[in-house]
């Protein structure tokens, strides 16, 4: 059984135009499907509006009590019922949830590190037979980058992590493919050319490709993160945009997929 | 099979005490639960910092697009999922629900009035399939005073209205009973007498009570709601406080029941 894990950003979140692309689509993708959403800009919107500062430290957001409201509020909440509301109105039977919800996504606080992110997650399990369940009633999964620890706090955790170890917990039942949909086509061998997509990485070319510089140090953890689900059973994973994503629905090949 | 279907507002929401004590008496009534919950302060409090005007007008607050942004975060945001992850601490596998996820309450913006109430929502179905689906798989539905109009706009809808149509789309298939708690052990005959509560009302007894100046003008909205529902195939409608649950957990009698 084929099933599409989907992974949208602010790219695609925030832009009316992009998003209805996107479900016009997704939809005429065939098999079962996942999708998972990040935030984009309506958090730090929020943050400010209610002067809750962001505070970053290495690029990464420090989730304190505040923040960890405002994004439960912005991304489980507004984002994830908009989503779901808006797939339900194209006949797709979508159900929004965040790690809490059927114990879907357990994490723990992150540890180990000087700095105390505050209520920011690392993933330690995916309840799988949940999602299997909804997928075998016909319905489309719409997860947030929410969390909890089962000791009843919530937590903030990165949808591109979330939406890679769902599709690890999920390969040994189904013919994973995973596409992380974002600003560009693929990997391009020449940044400024749109003509020199590379349309197939192998696991193990990724090293060679970032130490010759065509894979930039930002797209690294995308990357990083594609060869580890490949390595644990993942199909394929697609970094594609979501103009793009039209030729997938039409069985053709698009993006960059990285295989094993 | 029976099904216990609580309804609670913002005595228990807003109140941390008041919800471990709900919890720890729900988790040992027997047979399976659905909990709806209303906002509580919540949504107000955050209106007023974000400086989005409350409007009411005849007791009904008016939902512009702002207002609609505002209680979708927080009470299928931050309330929903607080609730949830409190609840799977403590063993139950909690699963939350706004009426747009799986289709789960389809309604209608309210019109036939003078007054345009904005992003209101007056139910038209309750997908009591979904329900079920998560019942036999050990569930417990949490759902969201919000609802959809499966044309992708998302709507506010009273809680007690949305426990009691729950209650009635699953009364072919369970036992139902609706519990209300709110902030009154039942219906009392003296308001000053505690020791005055009515253990029972018979559904066709409530107009001489209202007439006899015994169920107030107040309380009558959630009478004729739970009339409507023992008519409809509902065993039972509880209307008591959370302190009274626990005897009710203990197979005993709480609050004022009303029957056919």
């Amino acid at each position: 059984m084929i099933l599409h894990i989907f992974k949208i950003g602010g790219e695609v979140v925030d832009n009316p135009e992009v998003l209805e692309e996107f479900c016009v689509h997704m939809e005429k993708i065939h098999g079962q499907k996942i999708l998972v959403h990040g935030g984009g800009k309506a958090a730090t919107a929020l943050s400010e509006k209610l002067g809750v500062p962001a505070r970053m430290v290495n690029g990464r957001r420090i989730t304190d009590e505040e923040t960890l409201k405002v994004v439960v509020m912005t991304y489980a909440g507004w984002i994830n019922k908009s989503l779901t509301a808006l797939l339900q109105s194209k006949g797709m039977d979508a159900v929004g949830l965040s790690g809490a919800d059927g114990n879907l996504i357990r994490a723990h606080k992150r540890t180990g590190s000087d700095i105390d992110y505050g209520f920011a997650g690392d993933i330690d399990s995916v309840n799988s037979e949940f999602l299997q369940q909804l997928l075998q009633t016909g319905k489309l999964p719409v997860v947030a980058p929410i969390t909890h620890n089962r000791r009843g706090v919530l937590l903030n955790t990165n949808a591109d992590t979330i939406a890679s170890e769902i599709a690890c917990a999920l390969a040994a039942s189904y013919d994973v493919r995973l596409i992380y949909l974002f600003g560009k086509a693929g990997v391009l061998r020449n940044i400024e050319d749109p003509g020199s997509l590379i349309p197939r990485i192998k696991s193990d070319e990724v090293e060679t490709l970032h130490q010759e510089g065509i894979i930039s140090d930002g797209m690294l953890p995308k990357l990083t993160n594609a060869v580890r689900a490949v390595e644990r059973g993942v199909k394929g994973v697609i970094l594609a945009d979501v103009q793009s994503l039209g030729q997938l629905a039409a069985g053709k090949t698009a993006g960059t997929e990285i295989i094993r």
